[in-house]
C-alpha cells in the first residue's frame, strides 16, 4: 500500500464530511465481517451518501492504490463484503432512498441501500411485485443482492436479482459515474454492461442506483404441502409438475435430514419417516391458481404423494411455511456451527445430487441437512458441525469438496445465489477453465487496472 | 493487413477441407450483405462444421491480423455481419445440429447454425417451448439471434433470447474454446460471461454451441383483435391490462397508417379511420386462458374499443393475425425502399412516442408506419422512401436522427432488438457516453488485443 493506512482516517475526512468516517478499532470490527464467518479488519470505513462523495473515494483510493471493499448490510455468504486485503469499507446501507416507483412504465429506480424487504412492501403498496426474495431480505439491501445476483425461492418462476436489473449507475475505480440502460425492456445498445457488473461481486465498479424493472401484483395465490415416503416419487413430481405446464411461485425440498431437524426444533409434528417435503406456492389470475393447485394436487397423487395440504387462508400459509422458514434456526440450534452451500444442478439431477451428499455425509460422518429450491436445481447442503473442532473442520473441508466435485460432475456449479467471494475461490477450478478466469482477470485488469476494488475476490491470482 | 488479401483463400485452404473455402466474387457478392441495404465485400469465405475449424481459422487471422466477420443466415437488420473491413465472412450456417432436447432439465443444447424455427418446431414436438421470435425466424439461425439478441413478439411474457441462453462454447481470438455456464438455471460463478457474449454483434467471439433453457409448451392461448378509434385508449388499454395483473403473451400494436397500408395491400377490410389495432394473445393453463381473455375483453370495452374480436379456432387466429403479418410485404409494396427502425421506450411512453414520430413524418414530410411491440414498449418506425432519391434521403437520415432523439429524450434507446452493427453506430453517442463506450473498447480490447473480430462495429473508433 502506498500509504500509511494510519493515516487513512485522516485523508478520507478531507474527502467526506468528517462524522462519516470512521477508524476506531471497535468501527473497525464492526466492518469485518459478512453473513461468513470469515473476518478481516478494513483499515477505515467510508459511509457515503451520494455517487460524488463514492467517486471521492475511488479516485483517492487509485492514487493511492488503496483497496476499496464496497458493502451493504453485511448479510452476504461467500465473503464478498469482507475487507481481505484491508483498506477502505466502503459503506452504502445510508443511501437508502427510493427515488421514483413509476407505475405506468412499472420500474423502479432506487438507491443501493435500500432493504430489500422494504422495497417489497412499497412497491406492493402500489400494486405491483419485485420478486427477488433471498433468505435475509429483512435486512440486506439491493445494492448488495445486486453484486452477488441474489436469488431465493421466487427463482423458479420469477428468475432472480438480475432479471430484473434494467439500468444501473456504476462508479468506475477512475472515479467516472456511468448510467447504463434505464427503463427500456429490450436495449441492444452495444455490449450488456449492466449485466456485467450484476454479480461482479464489487470488483468492478461502485453501484449508486439501479433501475428495476417491477411485475403487476399476482391477485391470487395457492400454498400446498406434500408430503412423501420417497425422495424420488418427490422427485418425479417435480419433474411432473413442470412438464404439466405449471411453474409454480416456489417449490422448494426439504431432505429427511432437514424435517428431523426442524420436528427436534419444533415439535410440529412433521412425520419423521418422510424422505422428502415438497412446499409449493402457485400465484396469478384466481381462476388459473385453482387450475394450477388442481393439477399439482393430481401429480403429486400419482406419483405417491403420502399426503397433501392446501391452505384455506394466510393463517394455514403460514402454517405450512412454518417448517421451511424454520430450518435456519433448526440447524443452529442442532450443532454449534453451520456451513451452508450453495450448488446449483440441472434440475433433473436433484434426486442423483441429494443421493450423492447423503453418501459423502456418511463417508466423512457428518450431519448434512439439505433443503432448497427444488424448481429451479439449486440446493443448500448445510454441514452441521463445530467449528473449534479442528478435526472435524478438516473432514468437513474435505466434504466440502467432494459436494462441489459430485455437482459439477452432474452438469452443476459451485453456487446459485451466494457468489464465489472468499469461501468458494479455492474450488473455481472445479467448475471454471484456467482461460475463462483469466478472460475474468483481463476484464478485471481493463476496468481496474490498479485492482483496487474489492481485490483478491472470486478467483485466486 | 499484413497478408495480400489475393492469397487469403489459399491460407485458409490449408487450415480448411479446400471445398468449405470461397473466394471467386460470385461468393464474396453473396456474402456481401445482411437483411439491411449495407454491403461490403469479404475477401474470403470460411464455412466452418466445429470449434476446432474456428479455432483454426481465428489462429490464422490473428498472426496475420485478417479480420473475421462471423455469420448465420445473415437476416440482421443493422449490418452486423456485412464485413465492413473485408477479411474473412466466417459462415457458421452449416452446424447445424440440434445436439440435445433434455426433456426433464428443460434445456436443449444446439450449434449456432439451427434455424430458429426448426429449433422451435423440433422442441414443440418434445411438449416444449422456446419463446423468442424475430420476424425472420424461418431463415435466421440461433447463433445470429444470440450474437444479436434477437427478440419478437413474445419479450413481453417471455423476455428475449439473452433470457434462455444459460451456456455457450465460445472461441475467442486466441483460438481458445471457452465453456461458459450450462445447464444451471440458477448461477453465480464469477463474471457473467454468458451474457457478455449475447449481443456482443461477433465482435468478442465465435459462438460455437449454446445451452438454451426450454419452458413446459402452454396447452392454450387465446388471439384477440381490438380496433380503436384513438391512439391514447389504445395505449391506456395496454397499461390497464398489464396493471391488472395479465401479461399478455404478445400485444402488438398499428398504427393507423400500418392499417392503410395494409388496407390498400391486402383489403381486408381494416377501418381505416382507426387510430390503432391491437393484437392480443394469452396463454397458459386453459383456465388461465380464459380468465385473461375476459380481464383483457372488460379492459379494452372501459377503455373505449370500437371492436374487439376473439379468434375461435386456428384458422380464425391465423385471420387476426393476417394484418400484423402483412405490415412488412405491405409498406415494401408502398414504396420503393423502406427503412425500418427499432426504438425502445418506456412502455408508458409509447403515445408520446407515436406522436413524436407523427410529428417528425410531417416535418419531414415522409411516410412514416409504425407498429411493434407495445407490450414492452419496442416500437418499429419504417420510413417509406426512394434510396435512388439522394435529396429524399438526406431528409430520411434527418428524421431517423430526430426519431432517436425523441426516444432518447423520452427515456428510450436506440434499438430495442436490432443491435446498432454499422446502422445505428453514428447515434451511439445519443443514447450511452463517450465514458462508457470507452469501456466497451477496452473489453474488446482486453479480449481481442489485434481487433480481428466484426472490427469497426457498435462504436466508431
Amino acid at each position: 500500500m502506498a500509504i500509511a493506512t494510519r493515516s487513512l482516517g485522516a485523508d478520507l475526512r478531507r474527502l467526506l464530511p468528517p462524522h462519516q468516517v470512521f477508524d476506531g478499532i471497535e468501527d473497525r470490527t464492526l466492518y469485518a465481517y459478512d453473513g461468513t464467518s470469515l473476518k478481516a479488519l478494513p483499515d477505515a470505513i467510508a459511509q457515503v451518501r451520494s455517487a460524488a462523495e463514492v467517486a471521492a473515494v475511488l479516485r483517492f483510493a487509485s492514487d493511492h492504490a488503496v483497496p476499496v471493499v464496497p458493502r451493504g448490510a453485511g448479510t452476504g455468504l461467500s465473503g464478498g463484503s469482507v475487507p481481505a486485503q484491508g483498506g477502505i469499507a466502503l459503506v452504502l446501507a445510508g443511501m437508502r432512498s427510493i427515488k421514483e416507483i413509476d407505475t405506468s412504465s412499472m420500474m423502479a429506480v432506487v438507491e443501493p441501500g435500500v432493504i430489500t424487504g422494504v422495497f417489497q412492501k412499497t412497491v406492493e403498496e402500489a400494486g405491483l411485485f419485485y420478486p427477488p426474495d433471498p433468505a435475509s431480505l429483512n435486512y440486506c439491501t439491493l445494492g448488495g443482492n445486486i453484486a452477488e445476483n441474489a436469488g431465493g425461492p421466487h427463482g423458479v418462476k420469477y428468475g432472480v436479482t438480475k432479471d430484473y436489473v434494467l439500468g444501473l449507475e456504476v462508479v468506475v475505480p477512475s472515479g467516472d459515474v456511468l448510467r447504463l440502460g434505464g427503463k427500456q425492456i429490450k436495449n441492444v445498445t452495444g455490449y450488456n454492461l449492466v449485466q456485467l457488473f450484476v454479480g461482479s461481486e464489487g470488483t468492478l465498479g461502485v453501484i449508486t442506483e439501479a433501475t428495476l424493472r417491477l411485475l403487476p401484483r399476482p391477485p391470487a395465490k395457492k400454498t400446498m404441502l406434500a408430503i412423501f415416503d420417497r425422495l424420488d416419487d418427490a422427485a418425479t413430481a417435480v419433474a411432473g409438475i413442470m412438464a404439466g405446464g405449471v411453474t409454480p411461485a416456489t417449490l422448494e425440498i426439504m431432505d429427511q435430514k432437514s424435517i428431523n431437524c426442524v420436528e427436534d426444533y419444533l415439535k410440529l409434528g412433521l412425520p419423521r419417516d418422510a424422505e422428502a417435503i415438497l412446499l409449493i406456492e402457485v400465484d396469478g389470475m384466481p381462476a388459473a391458481v385453482e387450475a394450477e393447485a388442481e393439477v399439482i394436487d393430481r401429480i403429486c397423487r400419482e406419483k405417491g404423494v403420502r399426503s397433501f395440504q392446501t391452505a384455506k387462508d394466510t393463517k394455514e400459509e403460514d402454517a405450512l411455511w412454518k417448517a421451511r422458514r424454520s430450518i435456519s434456526p433448526a440447524i443452529s440450534a442442532a450443532r454449534p456451527s453451520k456451513i451452508g452451500e450453495d450448488i446449483s444442478v440441472p434440475r433433473s439431477a436433484i434426486p442423483a445430487m441429494v443421493r450423492e451428499i447423503q453418501r459423502i455425509a456418511k463417508e466423512y460422518d457428518l450431519p448434512i441437512v439439505i433443503f432448497g429450491h427444488a424448481g429451479d436445481g439449486n440446493l443448500h447442503p448445510n454441514i452441521l458441525t463445530d467449528r473449534r473442532d479442528h478435526k472435524e473442520m478438516e473432514r468437513v473441508e474435505r466434504a466440502i469438496a467432494a459436494i462441489f466435485e459430485a455437482s459439477v460432475k452432474l452438469g452443476g456449479t459451485l453456487s446459485g445465489e451466494h457468489g464465489i467471494g472468499l469461501s468458494k475461490q479455492s474450488y473455481m477450478g472445479l467448475a471454471v477453465s484456467n482461460q475463462t478466469v483469466k478472460l475474468m482477470a483481463d476484464i478485471k485488469r481493463a476496468l481496474d487496472p490498479k485492482n483496487i476494488l474489492n481485490p483478491g475476490k472470486i478467483w485466486r491470482a
